[in-house]
């Protein structure tokens, strides 16, 4: 495998970010963030300040004390801490990527600017490559979710090439519905990469297709039960796997049709963890909390918990 | 089972419509294109004057002629002749449905309308129990391709409480990547329904959600490989199936570069199997034959045939 | 002018197909509704079997039926019947565009085909010319409405050396919001073209840009105030005008906020007009006579009408 | 009018950022960038660090110093620099408005966030408030660009009752084809409100509907002739103003057929201006000097320029 870290495999759970009522980033709250994670989940790898870790609404400065909590708490204890570096700006991505090779990050992720759209894969392919190439130990991946970004070029272009231009490259989070794009890019990888499948509703599919891990929100708070789907998977037994499959997607349906955002996801990570992740930030608004405990409800007749 | 007809399953061959140069429906081809899925392909189902078979570019008249003549030519050499019968007009559809019950279909299926678009999924099951009734008899499917009929209510909803209106409802062809909604019409449905992908490129994919079944335009020239592939999932082995999709998906996207379209499609299937299945109809354009012939080179370098 | 026919301009009120309680159309009703755009509304040209008289959910021989009796109790007293002869099946439409012929329509407009769209301007330009080709002493209109075809061509294009291809080529009826595109077709259009808008809710900003027509469904009901606008726009009284188009905006809004489509449209105009206009046909579902009535106070509230 | 500022009317140019060959902020070109607006093309009013300033590509500090370098250098000189201060993270967005008050910009404006979209008129309002409170002596305007946003709320929503929460609102940049909401935000706004419309291509539409003011990227060198369509669509001349929109267009659409996105109209208007306004930032790529070339070339035809 290449010169640069470990891979991530497995189960990542993508981060929410703890505030505090005020608004502020509130570090107090990721250590026992961790311990749940390991302890309760058995989730050992981490992507934060992504979408999920409302990355996007933070700022720089914000972004680095986090990702180096979260580094410094994990150390020792987890097998991933992937930090995801992308902005708008080039420059602040190169900052954060600067300090996430200082910090000691398993991993950095950039996604698409998404304000102006690259054109094309090259364009696209040209950014990513000026990020990675100020923090070349780092293990680089590049992260896909179109529905998000509105970029939807092929993450099989982006991947043609990409080590040439990318030594550290090293995967993809691929956050998107598209399995033929999806294969052809587990089809094109050489072994060492990371096919990160990011849409926890339909994770089987990804699997049958090569996935070789996942990277959600949802491992936050369903990790423990989407272990048992990735071992019975993988042990063959496809019909314990969709059970569980379908279980993740009644949750998901029953707070779909209550409305479910970032904000709900979050207010319903408070109430089945038991941590204090406080309000998102604006443009989202607090989810009213018998929303969040409706679906904590669904969610523990589904799974079977007392 | 059910009181209506046999299930479908396995592989089904959504057919081209064979027109004369002229642009004239041509059934003397019917014949034997029926032979050439049994005997080339192993194709023994079909799914006729469906968007393969550019239903919604004939006229009720021509759509009868060829039903009825698929319909005689696959009599006791194949298991299910599919007719579909959606127009826009209701009226159409049911003149189409009654007949598809005279001539003996197997089944019939229907599309959402897609001009004026049913506001909800009830909106849409009152559409489909209008057709359904005038061919109680006939096993009846509903046909879900949202990216065509910008139609995006979720399957699931549609067939919730389904069976209530419209009792000889027999199942489902999907044909949309957004495998939850897919999963979630598997889990609810009882053993007497057929789950029918209709995404070939992502066939492993839908297979391991539950999916009993593929219809699709590309099992008209990759039946054969296709049906290798089902059944290495359905003993287990996963990356033969796996490496035959990674096949198919190759196929396509190198089609797709060149730019693949409906009537790109049906010029390959010529190209292919030697039938002569003629122009598409207006709006289609005819593929420039070099195209057709690059393409099936491809195909058959990837397949490995001689 | 050319050899075909004489030119629509003003107002023409896009008709709603009048049906019976059993969904049966309803031919009784349409002498009334003829009188009713004359003599109450002050509209003197229609458009009928479009859009909004749910044209692409009728039969063919509804269609002929319809259109047969519009034209006869139009005659001598209406400046202009134009019949939409648009079709999935250019077979179908060719078949009504030769009817429309035979009956003196006044002229004929044909849509795109939006199942399977025309991937550039030439093949749509091909799909017009053979319907125009059997009817070639009518004079022919061109109906881009995107928001609902899902066909993106530019009009622009469509027009270029359309006369060559189509000499009977009489103009556009433009339903979409790109001005610049609309604006385009103004420029490059022939004094003996009309060019229609069919954005009832921005009249005045088409108008701005050189629209000499307009063609809508709220025109059956606000035709009189909005014959005011176009008087006024014409005689250079800009902030009259605007005043009439904020009062239809108003009320359009006013609608859109309770839930505003083809079958509200249809009740509402019942409601104001005293026409028997009956359901919709699925998939459209019938309006709630409230809601419609809502509507109808606002409308005369905001006309001031007593 | 209101205790806060001068209203914007008339045409302004949403400014290019000037870079280096190297990619760095060039502050040395805003001196007679400003001259030659001035100058050569009439404009009074500028609107820096937006969409076409490639603001979402800079950073926090980057557009600080561009806003201080466009107000001093438009001191005295120009009728108004409105600074956008609108980021992903609200509290970037609040340490840009301080900013823009410290440095005595005539006005902030603000998109809504695109990453996160907010679900409602509401959330925006909240975001839109919480950054017009850290600098409430500036006049505040909302800037709605829903094609590059994605975001789809109403501007008329946004409008509702926002004086209550920002004290300092004074008006809309409104870039959206959909002149239904931009007419009901004219009939909204209270007199000392300004309705700027950004879609150059179709301005009269807008004026017809009554925007006073126009704020976009080609009026950087369009903005000599586009002065003389606003000066004869308010004496009456439609006739001239259409023919001049129709010049506009002209470009726009020659441009467009040849690929045409901010790189492109950067490279243009070094080409038009001469002044050296250096490549974009990733990840739009610079763009080759001859579409640049022949863009301008089109334009000089059409206007008539020796």
């Amino acid at each position: 495998t290449s010169a640069v870290g470990k891979n991530a495999t497995g189960l990542v759970a993508a981060t929410f970010t703890p505030l505090t009522s005020k608004g502020e980033i509130n570090l107090a709250e990721i250590g026992p963030y961790v311990d749940y994670l390991l302890e309760q989940q058995g989730v050992k790898s981490i992507f934060v300040n992504g979408t999920t870790g409302e990355g996007m609404s933070l700022t720089v400065e914000e972004r680095k004390l986090l990702a180096a909590e979260w580094c410094n708490k994990a150390k020792y204890k987890m097998d991933n801490v992937i930090v995801h570096v992308g902005c708008l700006s080039l420059k602040d991505s190169q900052e954060l990527a600067r300090h996430a090779g200082e910090i000691g990050a398993d991993g950095i992720a950039v996604i698409s600017p998404s304000f102006f759209k690259p054109a094309t894969a090259d364009a696209l392919k040209q950014f990513l490559q000026e990020v990675a190439a100020v923090a070349p130990a780092v293990p680089f991946y590049y992260y896909h979710i179109p529905a998000v970004t509105g970029v939807h070029l092929q993450s099989r272009d982006v991947l043609e090439g990409i080590e040439a231009l990318i030594p550290s490259f090293r995967g993809l989070k691929f956050s998107g519905s598209d399995l033929m794009d999806f294969g052809q890019c587990v089809s094109y990888s050489p072994p060492h990469w990371s096919l990160l499948y990011g849409m926890d509703e339909q994770l089987i599919g990804a699997l049958a297709m090569g996935a070789n891990g996942a990277v959600g929100s949802t491992y936050n708070y369903l990790g423990s039960r989407v272990n048992k789907l990735m071992s019975a998977f993988n042990e063959g037994d496809l019909p314990m796997a969709r059970t569980i499959q379908f279980q993740v997607q009644d949750i998901l349906c029953y707070a779909m049709d209550l409305g479910f955002d970032l904000a709900v996801n979050k207010q319903l990570m408070s109430v089945v963890s038991g941590l204090v992740l406080g309000p998102p930030r604006l443009p989202l608004l607090l989810c009213p909390l018998p929303k969040a405990n409706s679906i904590a409800q669904r969610l523990q007749q589904v799974l079977g918990v007392q």
